[in-house]
């Protein structure tokens, strides 16, 4: 099971926090040997689109690690203050300098291993000026055909734009959920 | 903006932290004066299920603030390790002790004051067979004519609920996103 154990000192304090399992609780949190505070560790969300022109969906090529020179979807870690859309949105713009409407929510996608979950929304793309931005190397249109399978970055990206051309091949867009083991 | 700033010593060395905004990023975040481990706060998964026993729905009255004594879906916050489906099964079992089939994922709800985002799904009872936890003072059946409506804990609860009825009215469950303002 995914259990990191990285807070090894309490937010509060300062003092030592050991994990064990807190009264009325049933699994091991970080807790302050001072003052007895509890450090919750939870997944996170990732959040990004689908941008569409056209027949062409964009991809970024990532500048930064982890997968550095593959190609993504554009995504990234939501924030506290916005909603999952606002943060597809804002991934989109900070990653590719992409202009967008957002459509459905379209993929959720449990990473258990990274203690993830990935959201993908599809978008319309209002134009097809770019602006990428230090995250990306290279961000492009490309249709199904040319689409570079073999340097997808992720696999919940991968999945989420094998449902969409194949949603697109059916005529019809619905919501897709599942796991990455 | 929703800005808890709760994180005052590192998680890594436990000396004191500040709030600001570190090179390559564009908000603030916890970074410790000494070490200079980054923090990161972002919204958490709470993930739950629409327990469904023919006409009747399944609620659970909370014994836990906050919100004692209100009425609730089978909820809590996603733990690591698990899928947002297994996270939603595990609550409904922890708190109401009900033997359910998930069903599809039903509602996906942003809670941005809270920092927060809701995922329902929906879920058929294998049986009456209940069980509340320590969480819970009463896990009961509702018909729809029943229902507590103005004993509702949460408003992404009332708001699932509404859309489940209006659904089964309409024959038809697909999935409802939406923003809790």
């Amino acid at each position: 099971m995914f259990m990191p154990r990285r807070i090894q000192h309490c937010r509060v304090c300062g003092q030592r926090t050991e994990y064990r399992i807190p009264a009325d609780d049933n699994r091991e949190r970080a807790v302050c040997t001072n003052c007895g505070e509890i450090h919750y560790e939870n997944p996170l969300n990732v959040v990004g689109t689908v941008p569409v022109w056209g027949e062409q969906v964009l991809l970024c090529k990532r500048a930064i690690e982890p997968r550095r020179g593959l190609w993504t979807l554009p995504a990234g870690f939501m924030e506290l203050g916005e909603t999952t859309a606002e943060g597809a949105l804002r991934e989109t713009v900070e990653e590719a300098g992409a202009r967008i409407e957002l459509q459905g929510l379209y993929t959720v996608l449990n990473v258990v291993r990274a203690g993830q979950v990935h959201l993908f929304y599809r978008a319309r793309m209002l134009d097809t000026h770019l602006d990428p931005g230090e995250e990306t190397l290279e961000a492009r249109l490309f249709h199904e055909h040319d689409l570079p399978w073999d340097e997808i970055a992720f696999r919940t990206v991968r999945q989420t734009l094998e449902h969409f051309f194949a949603d697109r091949r059916a005529g019809r867009f619905d919501l897709h959920t599942g796991d990455i083991g």
